[in-house]
């Protein structure tokens, strides 16, 4: 027997992720009633991944499930957001209980990971696609923008770049040594949301992005939303050994500069605040790495190994001079 | 020449709905900056209308950027949340510049309306399919719930039922009058949300829902939720002319009692409170409808014009006495 929509909900995604004191009423009437703390503004953001577009119908359930809130997650803290609520709206061919279990278990794993409740949602039949939006708590003005960036500013960068789009390459049929190929796998299907790092840096950056659709293109938002340019270095790009190998066998610097999925955060601050910065993320798994440097005018620029200075765009890199 | 994602979000939907100084940043960074006023909840609901399940790839794509947004605005109206923001998913199969203006012309005609602003949003590309979450404000304690309804409670409804369901049995061949027949099919495919009824009816009403699913269903849920059985009686239920037609010719209620996308509001008030509640609402456009009262037990029942008693479920409706 078919489940319908209610059965569906009230089965799967009732009480998922953490219990919350501000979520007065979560799903189940016609709308989640949830209280801001005083003294804080709302951070909110809707993303949707849909099948043949952001994932295959063969990926596996759980990971989707833990994928589909961490690139939300990701947007918050790009925003320096504390995490507090998600909403779900899951399109479905049809229902499965085996992929839905694995799906609410991978979200709800992740949820209550950073204290997040699931206090709404909505399931309709039709085309595989699921879109969350995620909200989450801001000091007035102290939110990370992206507009914040002056001539100057150092840039960084958290984790490492590349490797998510190395598992693309290697689901294309491009060889990765096979002892490297769990953990670039992982950080394509597994992003983890760099909220611990953005929590430390609030106050600090002068702007911040996650970089979803790759380094050229996402600080290339922040050099347009702050009216200036980046001059970065190739040589400064944290990269995993998989990531090095693969750029010394084919010279190809695209995963690193162009390639998405990697939910890394890239911030800007400014030079005196060096010290400060790396005092305020000393001892976090995950660090920061000082990639460049703002300038005057407008677009991404990196330095190249042999020399040469190269334009990064959202599509690749070109050398120009 | 193709449109990026982002040139598709900054051309049509920048600054979409109506300005409010409670926006402190809307579209175009990693997240909308939000303020929740002093001494107000927050109520959110999240939709989903997918093509080929809810709309055909043929509807207008004015209406339904219309009707994507109602059928939200009616959450917020069956919670009795005054309405403020919105976000938008939108998966697309192709940028189609003209079917874009189209659509949010009808979501911003109606957000003005209702002085609600688009503060955030994702286009993706895929099968056609649209995300919309609202957000409302509403006074501690004040919410129109699901589960307040107690026996003696007057059951009402807003404007007229069956409408919806008869333009979907028109567009399946079922004969309507040609007079009749603009004005159900606007039902269908524009409904108005019951917002301005809503603001009259906080503070009165035990319990509210909006008439999505049907008559039946949603009355059951009101009933599930609070504990207790309504009793309905169909010569009361406020119906239109073209309606009464078709009941008339074919004997079939379940347009009235099952038929789903109305998009009124169903509510139930103590008797004691008849009078305040009628005078609270009179002078409006759209009026209420005593249609029956809640008792003890479980289920939703009518009488018929034979005078016999029917158990209504969101499926149909059947004599069972």
């Amino acid at each position: 027997m078919a489940l319908s929509e209610f059965d569906l909900i009230r089965v799967f995604f009732a009480d998922l992720g953490a219990a919350r004191p501000d979520v007065l009423l979560g799903v189940g009437d016609d709308c989640a009633l949830l209280r801001v703390p005083a003294g804080r503004d709302l951070a909110v953001s809707i993303d949707t991944l849909v099948c043949g577009t952001h994932f295959l119908a063969c990926d596996d359930p759980e990971s989707l499930g833990h994928k589909a809130l961490a690139v939300n997650l990701s947007d918050l803290a790009a925003m320096g957001a504390e995490p507090a609520w998600a909403t779900l709206a899951l399109t479905l061919p049809e229902v499965d209980a085996g992929w839905l279990a694995a799906f609410s278990r991978g979200f709800s794993n992740l949820a209550r990971r950073y204290g997040i409740s699931l206090v709404g949602g909505d399931t309709t039949r039709g085309p595989l696609s699921i879109t969350i939006q995620v909200h989450g708590f801001v000091e007035p003005g102290m939110a990370l923008r992206r507009g914040g960036a002056r001539p100057g500013d150092l840039i960084y960068v958290s984790g490492e770049l590349g490797d998510a789009a190395l598992a693309l390459l290697s689901q294309g049929g491009v060889p990765v040594a096979l002892e490297a190929l769990p953990g670039v796998l992982d950080r394509l299907h597994r992003p983890e949301p760099r909220l611990d790092l953005s929590a430390r840096v609030r106050g600090i950056a002068t702007a911040c992005i996650d970089v979803s659709d790759g380094l050229g293109a996402d600080l290339g938002h922040i050099c347009e939303s702050s009216g200036c340019s980046a001059l970065i270095r190739s040589g400064s790009l944290p990269l995993s050994q998989a990531v090095r190998d693969y750029i010394s066998a084919t010279g190809d610097w695209g995963v690193a500069l162009s390639g998405g999925d990697d939910y890394e955060l890239c911030l800007t601050v400014p030079p005196e605040c060096r010290e400060v910065l790396e005092s305020a993320v000393a001892g976090l798994s995950v660090g920061l790495r000082w990639i460049g440097t703002v300038e005057e005018g407008a677009g991404v620029r990196c330095l190249m190994p042999d020399g040469r200075v190269s334009q990064v765009t959202g599509r690749g890199y070109d050398h120009f001079c």
